[in-house]
């Protein structure tokens, strides 16, 4: 068994490489931020870019690799080719295949993203005395596609997936408090309570992730999420991307902290 | 004369276009916000884009009008290519050259940076008790090359250009914290005090704009300028780009309070 609650990012990102570890990695390597990631040919990066810089609450960008570079800024001695327990490709028409390696893949034409991630502002409500129930349950959190649109940018467009907490009344407000201190890891709640004015019709079937039981005193609280770049690049036809595995997230050298005001 | 004071941003603009205003911005449609341009050919325009991701206190994207696109979704009705009084042309290897409108060089490969200014945060100082001595004494704000580095991004790479204010030693901490508020529009300071060892040889001769004089119970504070992408795209050797020619801002329908938080 691996020690990753005391293990440092690079030494963990090695032993991925290595193929280690291929589990998810939540509860990795506590007090560093953990990124969603996103590769696309060169030919739709800027389109992404300007989708990201309109729509920040869904795709926080906190670095980006430029065409060819395989070493991320926020992570010493990196390889985003192999530091990831598994990768998702999506080909147009195919729907998508999961690897734990992407080398035989990679062309000089690739510029990747990683986008913040929820589990930075989930531990520090967690610090803060607001329990996170699918974690308590060790369940993946619930996320649901909405009727939310996003800002579109060149061809891409497509309507926002959000995360669902329940949280009890009377910690909602300083549930909002803490996120929004975190703008780059998905910020403040996109709407609380009322699921089915953002389109979703049945809290127990999440379209990603697990369905989390609500109980009287909880107010379903939703969440910009990173899945949203997914749906979105899906919906708009790009013929090939690149991202994580839902839950296998890349773990970077950035603190918790430094993301935080 | 023209009651630019009591001038909604939109009307503006329209007056700008018809060539009926053709003096620097400052003072124009208190309120709104004022964002500096860089126009650069598509196959610059994710390298930069990339190096504002990197460097967001000196080049924070407020805005962004993808190739080919003349209307800024900030600014109804706008048009980039004549709603700005004076653009400032950047040909390699012959300096620079400023116009009155771009419309008989508008390429469609053109992708539109829109930049907060600090007219922002200088009005919300203002507002609250602290004195802008450059708009006192009716000149430009001093500008200065620094030797700090930015992070490089793809081709492009240089040291920062900076603002200075001279503010008295009792209200430095307060316009600190007012202008962190104000992280779209440069932030807060990137120095304070000692000039020298950000490589200023003299605070009375600016690189940029004009000197203003400083007393005893004042400490120079310098922020993060607009001007550093201009002088990173020259350093950087890009053969084209466009920008405003300083104190020529174009002037958002995006009210100041909505870039604080």
């Amino acid at each position: 068994m691996m020690d990753v609650k005391n293990m440092h990012p690079e030494k963990f990102r090695k032993a991925v490489g290595k193929g280690s570890w291929t589990k998810p990695t939540a509860g990795v390597a506590p007090g560093y931020a953990q990124a969603n990631l996103v590769i696309l040919p060169k030919s739709a990066a800027l389109d992404f870019m300007i989708f990201a810089q309109r729509n920040p609450k869904a795709c926080p960008v906190i670095d980006v690799l430029e065409a060819g570079v395989t070493q991320a800024p926020s992570a010493k001695g990196s390889d985003i080719r192999r530091d990831i327990p598994r990768y998702r490709i999506y080909e147009k028409g195919k729907g998508h295949r999961e690897v734990s390696s992407i080398e035989e893949l990679w062309r000089e034409d690739f510029v990747s993203f990683l986008l913040g991630c929820s589990f930075t502002f989930e531990s520090e409500l967690i610090k803060q005395g607001i329990p996170m129930k699918h974690i308590d349950l060790g369940k993946n959190v619930s996320m649901y596609q909405t009727n939310i649109p996003c800002k579109p940018a060149g061809r891409l467009s497509g309507d926002m997936v959000v995360s669902m907490r329940p949280i009890k009344s009377h910690q909602i407000a300083k549930a909002v408090e803490i996120s929004a201190r975190y703008p780059e890891v998905h910020g403040s709640p996109i709407h609380i309570g009322n699921p089915e004015a953002i389109g979703i019709k049945s809290l127990n079937h999440p379209d990603y992730g697990e369905a989390v039981p609500m109980e009287e005193d909880e107010i379903p609280v939703f969440w910009p999420c990173g899945v949203t770049p997914q749906s979105v690049l899906m919906n708009s036809g790009v013929d090939f991307f690149i991202t994580h595995a839902p839950g296998h997230m890349f773990v970077t050298d950035i603190k918790n902290e430094e993301l935080g005001r």
